[in-house]
């Protein structure tokens, strides 16, 4: 049976009343912390942010009886001294402070709070002396907590409140005035008695990447379709000439598929067919051969020189090389033969391939993450990460993390970041809501999202409602593509180049990252392997392209226009701050994103019919821009270059598909300085 | 710097992938156990429910891939053996499952889930047979399944298993049959491979109260005032001779204020005055004199075995009895004299007194919770319960307990009910939300609420569904107070009779616990101080009262009545059900309860206006309330005996302030039998 002390000392220990380092169970400890925001599943996964950011951090902080508490926001860098900065009550007893975050890694966060008892002490001295009554005992009273003060002060202070002390004792009438100035307040809230204080019940964390986790823009490119002479095999150094033309269209990440040793066995031929012609050169997905696994260079491409000499002249483009991790095996990687209990063993003696039945893919052979050998497993695969980042590689696409187990995850991420916070890892995961969110909750620092299958005004809303409005802001960073090598939605299939236009404005400006699978993409291809289908035909997957950029329908300006607009407008960089507008029209979406100052407002305008001229009237939330109801504002279309000058919530716009099915306005807000001189900001 | 076990080991600790006993970390453990529900902060706090109430848990479950997860929830009463349901698959990797709980106490609850291999299989299984392919070699792995878990099972189930293995081995055609059929599912079911599975986080707790914690019909009485004769101090002798009325009116509770001998110093005269007249009986909240404190008996009421008959008389009438506790004492109060150190001494030598500044309250001492003595003062505090636990009571009304720390709290319902499950607390803190909640959250069986000075129907709606459609309803309990000794509200004041009627009709349907502060209320005394004040003209709180209880104005009849129809109708002895429809005329509210068998439905229709008679249309939810719009359902008022058919959800209402101002309606939905025969349930 435990006793007395043992009982308060778990109670202690349970409530949000434990200060670190414990100073053993007490009773006295009033002050109750609940409701902490950001706060995800219970503080078991740490939110997210890049460097520069703040961490707003909310909770209710009260204690019994009508004493006032103070309340305190400690931070910082794990593993170093924690920095304080105070909170204040919003009221209903909710407090609220903030922080900055200023370099990669992790920092925690916590709240402590105590009961102020020199402001409770000087509120009610206040409210006596307003009523006449005698407070010399409560002087007195006053004088004993600035003296403990003192005891807590460095010198210089010390003396000075214990002078004051003095006075409250010696001199009623001088007393009430120090007692009542703000000299004296400022200095007791510099000191207070945090003996009882509590703390909340664990601290938090936040994850600081890098600003490219938060603003991006990917192109994804196959280096064997790279080459300028049609049916040759292209190669690295193929792929750095096209970098000029990448670089040309504002992009700042190229992504390339796997870049290792294709597989032979089980071969796919064009257009994912079981008998490969002669020459085929497989899918850069089927991982493994003789030449090497997941470390190797397919010898097609190149030296591992050539990809060190690729990776830096992206560099030099201000690109940077985000690399896929496909953890698959061919039957012929050398996994197969050096770690056969890496991989299931079917009860005839074969190794279990992947399958979805009826569906048998015999090139591939799934790793078991369920092997007893899984530790050795877990490090092998921590090794490939190691290997590229190597290489100079710093950004990794995951392919398929939602077939490998979280825990995995969790721990490969979390020990590669530990010694390369600035590595970035972006998840494909093309799959259920709860398992995308977890991936992203346990390290993940982009997630692909369903941008790719929304397209009504009504899906697109409330998707991006739920993405930037609810908690998933905090940990979950949308990178939008509009389509890959293995989606081309329909959407495209018909919407000719409009629908493309559309697409691609919608994701680089709801999404703070996106990408795109070019040149597929700015070539406008849309060609389905069947109808109903949505695999590319003649998919670059299985076979080499050959394509014309100078093509006159190529999306190339267009794509540059708008990936400069997103650098030059810091607005589109983040989407914290996404609002839709409602339109009259359910063709016309429209939503804005601001920076907390303000400083830079962005309205967005979107014809969805790719087929007819829409016009109608938007109802803007005119608060959420910064803007007065009575006074006009201008907008500048900054695609079509138009300007505007609007006035109130209700404005009329219409788009034709065929010239340009958007607009992207800056919007101009008119400020009124001191000198009362009215100009555009 | 930690190595590989340990980072794995406290990612296994920190996940919910933490069955316990702990088998030490693994990685191969990859169910997902998130948002699980109810859950209170965190787990922080248990869930509250009464003996024979359903516990209803659902919670995201998911892992990696594509395999089926099996998920079970787990519970029973703390200290025993758990015992398990399954849960059910709710759609987008959400499960449900529930327990009843069946004796006061507390209960744990967790959910433990696994991958469903032997599902998985068969999933796989069935859609290759169906595309006509090759299974003989699943079925060997099928026999390999069923072997493994032939060796979990007991004996004869074990051997059924092993010859149902032997044919898929052995004989492919009848194989498949067997290993789709459901007698193997079944059995596979039973046995499953449970040591990879994950468990949520933490044991979560329910709290088990007798029913009364639910459902309770509070009458509050000075037995001071139950004097047959005008001016002579009442005793428990003559508060006895007054049970048969209360009883009569159909309560259940009988809550008597502070019965301990009360102070001489600074004594209060009638109205609170300062300056008390000879004979003034003082405040019973004023506690402790030469007589005693917390502990004894004030000698005007009787001796404590007169108090022992008082509990036991009440009892024969099917009344509680609830004890005021209010931890405050008058400067003649035992505890000044022998515990000085429980008091805090201002700097002149004097205790101090309760203040508000600029109000002074010198005739109470607060306990000072600060104490270096505090652990004395908390075993202290929980002898005063004790001590009357011992004389019978079971219902303790805590006066004030917003102004005692909330871990003392927590710390001393805690500790009392471990010992007395039985034992119900009611918290007197009209105060702040938060403080509020949380004494509702760390131990307080029921709580006061705001009730009384919610009158619009916008007040009542918005408040109503935050305490019943929120997790509140999980753990905060309201007690409908409309008057009590400190409250005469406004609109009692103003609105006459009728207005009596209103409060009691929505207090006694709103809420399945409610009380009144009598006789004062069914009297409809409604004289305040002065203009402006809730305090009542000659409160009883100061001096004596003789009231004629057979006044023909008495609401006595109707009280019955509604306390009636309260325990007849199992709808009203809970809250969680509660619904509110749509009227168009803001002076009628209308709102419904339910079982969760429907069973049992009432639907409330209230005239807020005490002047003026009030019509218009109710629009019904008529899927809350289980009626078909088809069909015609008969809605019986149990108040005034009027008898309607309605149809629809649109239907009529008119009410008078002077007859009755509400209906309670039971309504009557016809079903239909299997042998079509349509009658009223």
């Amino acid at each position: 049976m435990p006793g007395f002390s043992e009982r308060v000392a778990e109670l202690d220990r349970k409530s949000e009343a434990q200060p670190e380092p414990a100073p053993g169970p007490d009773g006295r400890r009033r002050v109750a912390i609940e409701r902490l925001a950001p706060e995800i599943d219970c503080g078991r996964f740490p939110i997210k942010r890049v460097v520069g950011e703040t961490v707003v951090v909310e909770a209710d902080v009260f204690a019994d009886g009508h004493d006032r508490v103070a309340c305190e926001l400690l931070y910082g860098p794990e593993g170093g001294e924690l920095e304080s900065s105070p909170m204040k009550a919003l009221g209903n007893d909710r407090f609220g402070g903030e922080f900055r975050v200023t370099q990669v890694g992790r920092y925690r966060y916590t709240i402590e709070a105590w009961i102020d008892r020199f402001g409770s002490w000087r509120e009610s001295l206040e409210k006596k002396i307003f009523a006449g009554q005698d407070v010399s005992v409560d002087l007195l009273a006053g004088a004993e907590l600035i003296e403990l003060a003192s005891a807590r002060a460095p010198v210089d202070s010390a003396e000075l409140l214990r002078r004051w002390a003095r006075r409250l004792r010696e001199d009623p009438d001088q007393g009430k005035a120090i007692a009542l100035g703000t000299d004296l307040l400022e200095m007791m809230t510099r000191y207070p008695d945090r003996e009882l204080a509590s703390r909340y019940r664990k601290p938090l964390i936040v994850v600081v990447d890098r600003e490219k986790a938060r603003f991006s823009s990917w192109y994804e490119v196959f280096p064997r379709s790279c080459s300028p002479e049609p049916g040759r095999h292209g190669t690295f150094r193929d792929c750095e000439d096209r970098l000029p033309y990448i670089a040309s269209m504002g992009f700042d990440v190229v992504y390339l598929p796997p870049i290792h040793p294709i597989g032979r066995s089980f071969r796919k031929g064009q257009n994912n067919s079981d008998t490969p012609e002669p020459g085929s050169v497989g899918s850069p997905w089927a991982i493994g051969s003789d030449e090497g696994g997941h470390k190797s260079i397919h010898p097609q491409l190149g030296t591992l020189e050539d990809f060190r000499h690729f990776v830096s002249k992206a560099k030099d483009h201000n690109l940077e090389v985000a690399l896929d991790i496909a953890f698959q095996c061919t039957p012929d990687h050398p996994y197969v033969r050096e770690h056969h209990s890496w991989f299931r063993t079917r009860p005839d003696g074969t190794i279990q391939y992947a399958e979805n039945p009826p569906k048998k893919y015999q090139d591939i052979y799934p790793l078991d993450f369920e092997t007893s050998d899984w530790q050795a497993l877990w490090q092998e695969l921590k090794s490939i990460f190691e290997y590229w980042i190597e290489q100079g590689v710093r950004i990794f696409r995951v392919d398929n993390p939602h077939t490998k187990p979280f825990v995995f995850w969790e721990w490969v991420i979390g020990e590669i970041k530990r010694q390369h916070p600035e590595v970035l890892f972006l998840a494909e995961a093309f799959t259920r809501p709860h398992v995308m969110y977890r991936l992203a909750k346990l390290g993940f620092s982009q997630s692909y999202t369903y941008f790719t299958w929304r397209h009504t005004k009504e899906e697109l809303t409330s998707y991006f409602r739920e993405l930037t409005q609810t908690e998933l802001n905090q940990y979950f960073r949308p990178n939008l593509w509009p389509n890959t090598p293995d989606i081309l939605p329909e959407f495209l299939q018909v919407g000719g180049r409009p629908a493309f236009i559309v697409r691609l404005i919608l994701a680089a400006t709801l999404g703070s990252s996106y990408g795109i699978y070019g040149p597929a993409f700015e070539l406008c291809e849309n060609s389905p392997l069947e109808p109903g289908s949505e695999e590319y035909r003649d998919s670059e997957k299985y076979q080499l392209k050959s394509r014309d950029l100078d093509s006159p329908a190529s999306l190339r300006d267009l794509i540059a226009r708008v990936n400069q607009i997103r650098r030059e407008n810091p607005a589109l960089q983040a989407n914290g701050s996404l609002r839709f507008h409602d339109t009259d029209n359910p063709s016309l979406i429209c939503y804005s994103k601001t920076t907390a100052d303000l400083a830079s407002v962005i309205l967005v305008v979107v014809n969805l019919d790719c087929f007819h001229v829409q016009s109608g009237w938007v109802e803007l939330d005119l608060n959420s821009l910064g803007l007065d109801p009575n006074h006009a504002f201008q907008v500048h279309d900054l695609l079509g270059e138009g300007q505007y000058l609007w006035q109130g919530s209700r404005n009329y716009v219409e788009l034709a598909p065929e010239t340009l099915p958007a607009h992207i306005f800056r919007v101009r807000h008119r400020v009124r300085t001191e000198r009362d001189f009215d100009y555009y900001l």
